[in-house]
């Protein structure tokens, strides 16, 4: 570039004080930011397949809806596609309108973000600052642990419980030990696919240490055995926000979709920090079409059971055993260890299965397969007995 | 509810430091979010229809792309939303690396966000701490200023320059007094239409103070006046980001996908802190087949220096001065101050005609109506004389 230098536009105080000439330097990152790691664990489908330079036969994963959405939410993106010069609505107010009608409380309870990542997001934006600490179980959902680090905060985690489900009453007493500003629970758990009862999550929320909001992330709800589609939910709870998501009943997981129920003094304050205009008006439209469709919800429910009860007898003929789970994806333990585990699910990519696997001991020795059609679990099926015999070949060479 | 508390669980030097009962208390927002003030400027066309209880005839408020985007856009949404139940790639591959062919960079100079806003947001994220500072135009795009005080920022700004355009040497001046760590320039500007050639530009960079990011907001450019279609983009220079969208000249605003071009250290950046999974898979599809139809961003720019000058002749009948415009807006001077233009505005809202106006002296002396078809405008052309004449009539009365 040789153009005059506008620096020589500046008032005389400034030029006498300042060196004419310089070494370029960068932007000033905040100190948090510095110290936050480059590498991310954010691996998907589509970087493996362009990695390995070939698609996988089936993507049972990311715990998407393989059977996907409505017709109807098609149908209503398809025509939302045509209108996409507009902006979408940034109050989502249709969508959260409808929301409000189907969970029996206000559109002033709900919040619409970028999927519940989203959600994530500007939560700990709302209430994390660096020091602040939040409690989670090792080995759960961990985005959430990335927007903390993000902002600065500090994960406080407890490990599972013996029965492979999130210890309650070890998460309250973190939460009380070191003052937590949040308590995140999934549930449904993912990865585990277990659950708590709504009873044992009331009496959670009676023992919350003073100031502690319990995020209560319930992407899976509606394919949970408690289910009930006309169960209205309490949102006058300041100590408590239950996230619900688009992306794994209604399968819109492209579509992002998410949202918050809770008390109008927590819903109100995103709108002072989120992206209002991120929601996209195809999306919404999407959504609210996928709402109104219960009856297909209903149907996914009855198609998600039988796929968890195929993989529970598949696994079953490899002598392997299924955590019982509430969600669209079957846990199932190898029966050896996480490097046993990380094994199966390296065979199963090398035959292009996508599955994934819990990070974290003791849930480690599993591996984690969606649910999908008869045709897609018949290739795993297919994929799986061949998978197990190298695991344990290489297993036995190490 | 009446549910057991699971306090009861917690162990005995918790519950005897602690008392039993105690009222219960909503969450702790970091001091930060806490001075933040509750209403946000972002009353949405969709929202006005809704106070008002009527459609608007005409949308020329947002700037929207009323013409739409590619047809081939439509079609690729319209396929890609039977694929929603996937997520969406994280890292944009297919669309970053067609933008970088396009740009003549490599896919590590861009990174995708949720409309320019989204980058805006996470920009923020990344440099602006409580107390940093950031110079900016006073009255320019105003969503800047949002996430910069939702990161507890500080913005320094100066009044846009006699010629109505944003003064760049003044800019630099307050970039270099206040030691800014972003100086924004929004290049054509909105609302006022007006530009600064790449020279200037060029010429503003070399005048940088160090550690002063320079964030170019460029979403109008593919409208502008210097557009060249074959112009490569610098992106090796550590002080300068570029931002640009899908949602002004390829038509896709409810896509919801921006972009920014820099070099490899500052994009690497957003990925320790993005929402990575917040991009819509049918955006994606719409953005890339938008991007390979250049040929029909041509006819988009023919038909929006057709209907700048159509709007020109419209002021110039009321005897109305258009600001010169690179953008598809035309700002008009209604020749008197703000309080006279905000009555104009209000008229035409009655007429059903959905324009906006800066909110800041001295630009607040016009209204701001976005390029549309020869039927739209003459829409707006019959409401305006009328609008005037009430203004007129209001203002004498006051």
């Amino acid at each position: 570039m040789r153009s005059a230098n506008l620096r020589l536009s500046l008032p005389k105080r400034i030029l006498d004080a300042t060196p004419p000439r310089r070494i370029i330097t960068g932007p000033r990152f905040t100190p948090v930011v510095q110290a936050l790691p480059s590498i991310v664990p954010f691996v998907a489908p589509d970087e493996i397949e362009r990695s390995r330079g070939q698609k996988f036969s089936v993507r049972l994963g990311a715990n998407e809806l393989t059977f996907g959405p409505s017709p109807r939410a098609v149908e209503a993106m398809q025509a939302a596609a045509a209108t996409a010069w507009m902006y979408g609505d940034p109050k989502s107010h249709n969508l959260r309108q409808a929301l409000a009608d189907h969970h029996g409380v206000q559109p002033l309870n709900i919040t619409v973000g970028e999927g519940i990542d989203g959600i994530l997001c500007n939560l700990t934006h709302l209430l994390i600052g660096p020091g602040d600490k939040l409690v989670t179980t090792k080995g759960t959902y961990p985005t959430l642990n990335y927007f903390v680090a993000g902002k600065g905060g500090l994960l406080q985690t407890v490990p599972y419980g013996p029965d492979d489900r999130q210890d309650l009453p070890a998460l309250l007493a973190k939460a009380w030990e070191v003052d937590a500003k949040v308590l995140y629970v999934v549930n449904p758990d993912n990865p585990s696919g277990s659950w708590h009862a709504e009873g044992k999550i009331e009496s959670l929320i009676e023992g919350l240490p003073p100031g502690c909001l319990l995020l209560l992330d319930e992407a899976y709800h509606e394919l949970g055995v408690d289910f009930d589609a006309n169960a209205k939910v309490a949102v006058d709870d300041l100590r408590v926000l239950r996230l619900r998501t688009f992306s794994k009943a209604y399968g819109l997981a492209g579509a992002r979709i998410g949202y918050a129920l809770g008390a109008p003094e927590i819903i109100a304050a995103f709108d002072k920090i989120r992206n209002h205009f991120a929601i996209s008006r195809v999306g919404q439209a999407g959504a609210l079409a996928a709402l109104l469709d219960q009856a297909y919800l209903h149907e996914v429910r009855e198609r998600v059971r039988h796929a968890r009860e195929t993989l529970g007898s598949i696994a079953a003929q490899h002598g392997m055993r299924c955590l019982p789970s509430a969600t669209n994806f079957v846990t199932m333990d190898c029966g050896k260890d996480g490097a046993f585990a990380r094994l199966v699910l390296s065979e199963l990519t090398e035959r292009n299965v996508f599955v994934r696997m819990p990070g974290v001991p003791p849930l480690d020795r599993c591996i984690r397969v969606s649910c999908s059609s008869d045709e897609d679990l018949r290739i795993f099926s297919e994929a799986l007995p061949g998978a197990l015999k190298d695991a344990e070949r290489k297993l036995g060479s190490k």
